[in-house]
């Protein structure tokens, strides 16, 4: 990538006076202009950012880096973001970093350099110093990152202590959570909320990948070695692994055995039984985050930095009904 | 939107000189150079036209238009885009058109506006006229769209067949097709392909729509009027719909009814049971799609035209093991 300086040097001019040529402002000599316009060329120097500094103007481009597209849980939040940027005349680049350090770095770099207006970023990096050094507005979607950094997410601790309480006030007692990776904030929260209500009635607490086949491995561990009558799935996917481990082995949902999952993606609704869950607003989380992006990127003021949106019991079939608790 | 025919206007002067100013070719005088940049800036004339007409370079974008990203068949096909247009240094721009033809009228509009350097496009408007007027590079996936345009689909109509197939060698003799919109021809193929094979066994042709919901009802009007021990769902969504009504009904599977779905989404191994499906190998069919594409964008020949990708039973536990079959 070559730099103004770059330019300059090659041209044999000052950054200025390449300054002064992109800017189409002040007096500039015809052979030295000539000089930067080749320079400009040779170097390849980027034509976007020529014609930004030109034209002062916005890119109309919006990244949103997300884990894995595959991954059901994003879909509903690109849709979202994608949706609300095309109501405000922007278009989304879709990014996959698989959660990894080095992919994001190249991703958010490439993004700079090609004059995105702004960054939704979900990552689990919270500490990646690189968000310091990103000049264009960034709003974090399902994580929170550090300083001032607008955020989106849900309250995962309520919805913790949500699960523990829809199954103890549905008849069962003795509970398990199987939890996402607890090095994840968000899904720490899960879990502890889920611990501080289950409390004298929690019977294990076993951490599992997020992907299908890693949570059947978790599920088919936890009926291997315990006894319980009320699973918390810290997601839908793990949930459902669950589900088809239990099914396998004979365990009747939800008359022996009652699961409750976390998201509230489609899925929930496609497996039999349909999913009990707390569901997070998804939706609206990924359009809040495009519209707090985009009134960053157009200099408005944001009313608050970290945006908490509730979550609620999606009941359906993978828990009993409240008159047959007993 | 502006064109270079309003600038010239604005500017008092001739088409051929707006391009002289852009392209910095030829004699302009200094009083018209400033007229069009003027006129440019007036109009809001988009910046990239100026600067990929400046050097004529490429933006590095790509557009990838989907009906909808949620649409669980999607992702996946979105991943293996991105994937490949990384390697190759292109970003990927998602457009969910709900299959609306103003929708993607408008998208390829600002898509091209905004000088994407080529389009994928899984459309349903295989007679879009727009598409003989978009002078980028285009790749159709999924659907067969009109002369030279490549397209990557997978062969629909031997999945039919072969589902039918699988069907009768396993036992079922009262063969059912769940259908997706048959206007759709990728769709109407599948349906083709089994009605073919499963001749007088068939018992009934259902139509459905492609999302769960409708599923729903299509099953449920299925099971209320027609009696059947094998049915073929014309994607995974609709069987995992299926499966659930079937599963209310106390209808046992696979030992009452089979079930074969076709995609080979991750949702037919989350689904209990897990469901046997015609797989289409999505994965490979956006990697190709990419490949096409940036071959097209980089001036290279490319074999073929119509890339037809086959298919293949993946056998899971709605249908019998053929040791069962009798």
């Amino acid at each position: 990538m070559s730099t103004i300086r770059e330019v300059a040097k090659v041209a044999n001019v000052s950054v200025a006076t390449v300054s002064r040529v992109m800017n189409e402002k002040g007096y500039v000599s015809e052979k030295a202009r000539v000089a930067v316009l080749q320079a400009i060329k040779q170097l390849d120097y980027r034509p976007n950012r020529v014609a930004r500094s030109l034209f002062q103007k916005r890119s109309g481009l919006i990244g949103l880096i997300v884990p894995d597209i595959t991954n059901p849980y994003f879909p509903q939040l690109a849709r979202a973001v994608e949706d609300m940027a095309h109501k405000h005349g922007y278009q989304v680049i879709l990014c996959n970093t698989d959660e990894q350090f080095q992919k994001e770095h190249e991703y958010i770099q490439s993004l700079e350099a090609m004059h995105v207006d702004g960054l939704i970023i979900t990552t689990n990096y919270s500490n990646n110093p690189n968000y310091e050094t990103i000049e264009v507005p960034i709003v974090a979607l399902d994580r929170v990152l550090q300083g001032a950094i607008p955020t989106v997410t849900s309250n995962g601790y309520d919805g913790g202590k949500k699960a523990a309480q829809f199954l103890l006030d549905h008849g069962a007692d003795e509970l398990v959570v199987i939890s996402g990776p607890s090095k994840l904030p968000t899904i720490k929260k899960r879990r502890d909320g889920f611990e501080e209500v289950a409390g004298k009635h929690l019977v294990a607490s076993i951490e599992s990948p997020f992907h299908f086949q890693g949570a059947l491995d978790a599920a088919n561990y936890l009926f291997d070695h315990y006894t319980c009558n009320g699973i918390f799935a810290a997601n839908d996917v793990i949930a459902a692994a669950t589900i088809q481990v239990a099914a396998e082995r004979g365990i009747a949902i939800p008359e022996q055995l009652q699961v409750i999952g976390y998201d509230g993606i489609e899925l929930g609704q496609m497996i039999s039984p349909p999913l009990t869950t707390i569901a997070q607003p998804i939706y609206q989380m990924g359009e809040l985050a495009a519209k707090l992006l985009i009134q960053r990127i157009e200099g408005k003021e944001i009313a608050a930095v970290h945006h908490e949106l509730t979550v609620e019991v999606i009941e359906r079939e993978t828990t009993k009904r409240k008159d047959e608790q007993i």
